[in-house]
């Protein structure tokens, strides 16, 4: 199907199940809305799932893993060889995302969209590249736009099978030393605001490597010149081959009506990509936590979205979105498995 | 034993544990301190334990339910019958609390330490009462001192025999229609607060049961001047049975070694008491959440503890306890499941 397809597929929430989520929530025998934001989560996963009483089961967190070729230029503390080690040691089921998707009873499924190495089949890894890895952004565009587009669509084809599968909510990982730069570059599009402002330091880059960082940033997009009102274009020049496969994720996923757990700074470029071409989009989305990443703020601002949690993480992987989606399923319990005043046998306060 | 043998077995975490922790949360194969504050808990929760791989297998939740004789004056949305009406719902397993203890596969025990009511044997509940209810603390002092001392000792032997159990974590709730009055009683004595800048709303009462309530607290204190260097004297007179039971078992707690994650604003009460009893108690807490109750953040910033989350929730119940049980968990298994840079063969970073 064409992305103007599936993008068309997306639609706002309907306003009669948020209602009725509403007056089921008004009901329980709590002090009205005594549950704050949890029943909010409650309430908008229902109305995504078109299902007043949803029960979620099966839970997937997706990690798209890609190279990136402005490596080169100094803007990461970590060499690209990280990239492939860190596949290996999430298909060991070592790694961060790994013990905190447990943790959460959801499966990670590993998406080989772009590291340049040549991974042979392994159990939770699937192999989609598009390419080996991204162009140096600073010296010709990070990918062709049908590079991007295909990398999408790999995304978009994740989310496909997960319907399939019967998946209930998503989460969102990436892997992918050097990725904050693009990250921080898409924002800088499309937010207008200078890259300095924008840009963190990613896993832990000196003060001169910060440098290094900002300056590469506003040299590809002087040269770029992305066009804001063409997402796509702004993902090919200055994008990376996970943030597209994400950007591809979340509008399959909202497509199915699956609900999506954003993780941190890089899975919310990705988001935020999708969003441009889409604004219903933001219905299907929660906002696990907020990033050390100071452009992290920008995009969730720009997309209105909330944080869960605020407990200075930066590692991506998906971690970030494992512990949203154990909030999300805590308040779509709260909204299916409380008893109202009725079934409970309780008095009404006189607020209610 | 006596309290005070009890405070006297509390001590500070022991910093040769701490800095063992840290030297393997330092090696773990991710960008140094990428997990934030959950790494913070993992190396709390380990030192708390004396155990650098410290599992967590069994969680446990004691919601303690009493009645408030001030509620008289008309300081609650709810009528007192409330407190039993949930106690019955507690034992069915439907309500809040039981729906998130459920989430984060932690049980749930119910302790009557003082509601108006006879209940009979129940799983799930157990019988201490001491009083049927605090007396109005407009009139005379909620307890006698004796009575102030009973409640906590109830909380003291609920944390030995969970030890005995062998739960590995402890989360606090509470149960009382009128309890948010006591509970910013207790924080205007230990603040120095005016009573209307530690009160808010509870349950949602009117703007006149609003004014009512802060003159309520205002006259109380007025009346019984508790002693702000004598904690038991400030329970016993402007307090409540399932506070004075929260202290006791977070010092029981401490005392055997078990973390303990205390919930909202009654919850805070409690822990606030325990901590003017013996401020190394603060080692063995973890804040769940930020409860709507402005009298909460003043509790938190005393015992320098900071929200694990920030929902808007005012249930009480042990609910945020519940949500906060499950980060901490996540905190250990960083700490012990995460593979390091050796373990999982991935090249260490610059700035490592």
């Amino acid at each position: 199907m064409e992305l103007q397809e599936i993008l068309q597929k997306i639609k706002p929430l309907d306003e009669m199940c948020l209602k009725k989520a509403q007056e089921r929530l008004d009901r329980l025998a709590i002090p009205r809305g005594s549950l704050g934001r949890l029943m909010d989560l409650g309430k908008q996963y229902a109305a995504a799932r078109r299902n007043l009483m949803p029960k979620i089961s099966k839970r997937k967190i997706f990690t798209f893993a890609a190279d990136h070729g402005v490596v080169e230029e100094g803007v990461s503390a970590f060499p690209s060889e990280v990239t492939r080690q860190m596949v290996f040691n999430f298909v060991r089921g070592g790694a961060g995302i790994n013990v905190l998707a447990r943790h959460v009873d959801a499966e990670v499924t590993v998406v080989d969209i772009g590291v340049d190495y040549d991974f042979s089949d392994m159990d939770g890894l699937k192999i989609r590249k598009i390419a080996r890895g991204t162009k140096n952004m600073v010296k010709e565009p990070a990918m062709t736009r049908d590079e991007a587009l295909n990398a999408m669509e790999v995304g978009i084809e994740m989310a496909k099978e997960a319907a399939q599968y019967g998946v209930d909510i998503i989460g969102t990982g990436d892997m992918g030393i050097g990725n904050t730069t693009p990250s921080s570059a898409i924002i800088a599009v499309f937010s207008g605001l200078p890259a300095s402002e924008v840009t963190s330091r990613g896993t832990g880059i000196s003060d001169e490597s910060m440098k290094i960082k900002i300056e590469t940033i506003e040299k590809a997009l002087l040269l770029h010149r992305p066009a804001k009102d063409d997402p796509l274009d702004v993902l090919s020049k200055v994008g990376g081959l996970e943030i597209a496969g994400i950007a591809g994720l979340i509008i399959g996923a909202a497509a199915e009506r699956i609900p999506v757990v954003i993780d941190g700074f890089i899975s919310t470029a990705g988001a935020v990509v999708a969003y441009e071409m889409k604004h219903a989009i933001c219905d299907y989305l929660f906002a696990s936590h907020l990033s050390v990443e100071k452009g992290h703020r920008v995009m969730l601002e720009l997309m209105e979205l909330k944080p869960l949690l605020d407990l200075n993480m930066r590692l991506g992987e998906g971690t970030g979105a494992a512990l949203g989606i154990s909030l999300v399923e805590a308040g779509v319990k709260i909204l299916t498995e409380v008893l109202t005043f009725d079934e409970a046998g309780v008095t009404e306060g006189e607020c209610m």
